[in-house]
């Protein structure tokens, strides 16, 4: 016969920018989505699950007629004999399916529908360290309200949800801005450019290519300061590199409204949205984004929500084009530090905001909505950071095997413990070393193992190795405690139960 | 300007054969894996959460150097400039992701490994009613113990948590067979047919295509019965429709341990073993598989798994290619009426057993490995249709709006009422319709509505709409009893989170 090649072995490797979670990971996550699943309820919201897969033509933003559309997202083509079948993707976020989902079964939901979902979406990103391709979202939205006591009570529940996983009040704050406001601005950065004051301001729709300019130079605010805004808004400045840097050709005049605008935030909310309003001039759609935030900061209050957790900040600006009204973000105040050492603030956790286009895309008609988004693997890093999840990596109890024929008996121990709801296991490998045994029950963080052996048989009783004062005292204890504190004791099999629940219950005092 | 070309709208569709899950579905599902990951929890298993995205070279079973290799799976290429990328996939289930998780982390994991997973897997095959290309799976594996107690706990762990999720004893069964059992038929076959018995019987693996030959045939079993398999078996068989179904060419002297294989349940474990045993003859894997079988029994029998729950059944022969020893399923026995209202038995609700080369693809070293994966859907249709699912779908209190600028009172109230822990909302619609309110509250199946107009206010009261009462009444009652009891009554604002709470509580009961 032939000598067959030697098959080459797959490697054992997840995709580049995806992980594995392992025990207690799992089970914090797990805690965590149902926490807010239960905020999230109780504020009225009813549970959705779509599937991963979406077709490319409902989730917008790619088009199907090019090769490879899988510009951002995971997409493939389905099988059909004239190769034309559809484009398949993996979404990316879960607005978009929400949208479809409305379309599609709107005659058999309530409106407004409140829906929550939680679950992973995938980009077909560059990962990068801490940046996976696969992340958890965990969104409420209300579909068929344009009443922005519907954005408000997004936002108030955003500030209840951090606090129900862990953060505490004072560690996290929900800035609230309005995209109207912003039009507003660029409305009155035309009016100031209008010959004659007396002519209607033209349209936020009709504003051309330097509206993306000046969104690009208030983006860089934090940077570059008031100063450096108004060089870049007019004829240009020379960066710190010492390169120059060309403006969007704005005289100062027509600069104001966006100065204005970048320096509102004032004391309290009255001083802020009263900057705001002169900011905006007489743009209608810039006055109506004011008395919105104004309409949200009422009920806030109202609600018992003050600038400690829901403050108006115009420096929120969302990066989703999709955006048409409030739009808010909750950001975890605390300090951490970065790769190289220097305390930064946590940042965003979650964001969202108002889109009343997104279901017109396939219905033709409007639909106001408004939702947020939770990063959980975030926010769950947050909580790490800061010491308070649960860690709760303790294993199973332990019976060990000192005869591989009586493997009936000790799995008839384990059943017991099963039964009396302790976490419990037989050792399952090779039971030839009883170190192994032990190695083995040390890797699962069990608090105790048991021993059988031929004695302990006929005397009728278990040894019990208590492994976790056995850690302690391999690490602090004099001679004296060692052997005052016996880490390994008998009982009769009879009290099987009782004792080692007892001890359990100690261990965890 | 030129009038722009119509864009066409998407389809608001989900792909073909996927789908949406609203509220209760969703929550019953949680629950479900809930209690599974507790069951699986307390027998020692650790939790495990891998991407939904594989490479399809760790995946296996499919070829990276074909174009387009997403056969039963979903697949697609990285990006890459020459065109190179590796090939990714949707996990089909959660097995193959286990062997390569094992293969990746072995240094870092105890062993044996005892995790549980539980997700959607996806497969892509043509749908059809009832079946989907996403459905969830829930496994739990033993990986790196060759030890038979590990099938035998795997289990009972099946056994005890169909009765965990509502499943009643006596409504299912848990089967077991063994591979070697199997194996050790068709050597006895060919020993059958070896000229010189005292020539060693060809090993397994040298088995010829007549093998798949015969595994088909006794998955006829259960349509054409013993004597339609010995037709099947020797020359041939004349179908039901007048076709010659051409059979498989044995001998009945050859034939004769496939019959004795296939006749082999008797009434109890002892005689079922003992046919067995027969039936394999002399073969060495024959024998170590009914071995393996008994010491399962036993050790199922010391547990106190009885045949009322787990039997050693020769007819189980699972599909997949890469059992190696005992194999298992679950299945409900209770009846269900199928499309044409025929009754018959519900069927399997999950499987699984040993498969020993799983891991060895990736490593080269053979890794013992058992473990059971659990339908969840088809586990959830089931207790649908026995009406066993708790199926809260109660809604929330809804606060209606009488006059739209007091949003910040019904707010107030609905605030009030989830601080107590009761799920509540401000209608967000339209309030113009009060009818409309209604409607809305009655297609969320809310059981209270909360009325409070310009009269209420000045008298510091709340009306309060009894829904659920309404419902009944308006079915059964007499004019009588509908005035007796009041669908709507006034309260003092003050008693609020009493009084609602006082109602909810009456109403379930």
């Amino acid at each position: 016969m032939a000598k067959q090649k030697k098959p080459q072995r797959p490697k054992a490797q997840t995709p580049k920018g995806f992980r594995d979670y392992f025990g207690a990971e799992v089970a914090q996550r797990t805690d965590m989505l149902r926490t807010i699943a239960g905020v999230y309820h109780r504020y009225g919201f009813e549970a959705l699950e779509s599937a991963a897969v979406e077709t490319v033509e409902a989730l917008g933003k790619f088009l199907p007629d090019v090769d490879r559309p899988n510009e951002g997202v995971f997409a493939w083509q389905e099988e059909d004999e004239n190769d034309n079948g559809d484009w398949l993707a993996l979404r990316y976020d879960l607005t978009a399916p929400l949208a479809r989902v409305f379309a599609q079964h709107r005659n058999d939901l309530p409106t407004p529908y409140r829906r929550f979902a939680m679950g992973p979406v995938w980009r077909n990103e560059k990962p990068g360290p801490g940046r996976f391709r696969q992340f958890y979202q965990c969104d409420a939205d209300t579909v068929g309200s344009g009443n922005v006591a519907a954005d408000a009570e997004i936002c108030a529940m955003l500030a209840d949800t951090l606090e129900a996983v862990g953060i505490d009040r004072g560690d996290y704050v929900v800035r609230i801005n309005n995209r109207k406001v912003l039009n507003g601005v660029l409305e009155a950065v035309l009016a100031a450019n209008t010959p004659n004051p007396n002519e209607p301001p033209v349209a936020y729709d009709d504003l051309g290519e330097w509206q993306a300019n000046i969104l690009r130079t208030i983006d860089k605010f934090d940077k570059v300061g008031e100063a450096g805004v108004r060089e870049l808004l007019g004829k240009g400045r020379l960066d710190a590199s010492g390169a120059y840097i060309d403006g969007v050709g704005l005289s100062d005049v027509e600069a104001e409204p966006v100065i204005a605008f970048l320096t509102s935030k004032g004391d309290d909310t009255t001083s802020t949205l009263a900057n705001l309003e002169k900011a905006v001039g007489s743009s209608e759609i810039g006055l109506k984004g004011v008395a919105e935030l104004q309409q949200m900061a009422d009920l806030l209050a109202a609600g018992g929500y003050g600038p400690d957790r829901i403050v108006i900040d115009p420096s929120v600006v969302r990066g989703l084009g999709y955006y048409t009204g409030p739009v808010f973000e909750a950001e975890l105040t605390f300090e951490i530090k970065d790769e190289k050492g220097r305390p930064r603030s946590f940042g965003s956790v979650a964001g969202g905001g108002r889109y009343d286009d997104l279901v017109k895309r396939f219905t033709g008609q409007e639909v106001p909505a408004t939702g947020v988004s939770i990063g959980v693997d975030r926010l769950l890093a947050a909580l790490h950071m800061k010491g308070r999840l649960s860690t709760d990596t303790t294993g199973p109890v332990v019976v060990t095997v000192m005869d591989r024929d009586r493997m009936a008996d000790y799995q008839g121990i384990v059943s017991e413990l099963r039964n009396a709801g302790i976490r419990a296991e037989v050792y399952l490998g090779n039971p030839k070393s009883f170190g192994n045994q032990l190695k083995y029950a040390d890797q699962r963080n069990s608090p105790i193992a048991i021993i059988q052996g031929g004695d302990e048989l006929a005397a009728g009783t278990l040894q019990v190795k208590d492994l976790i004062l056995g850690a302690k005292l391999a690490e602090t204890a004099s001679q004296e405690e060692w052997s005052e504190r016996p880490q390994q004791f008998e009982i009769p099999r009879a009290d099987l139960v009782n004792r080692i629940k007892a001890l359990l219950d100690e261990q965890s005092q």
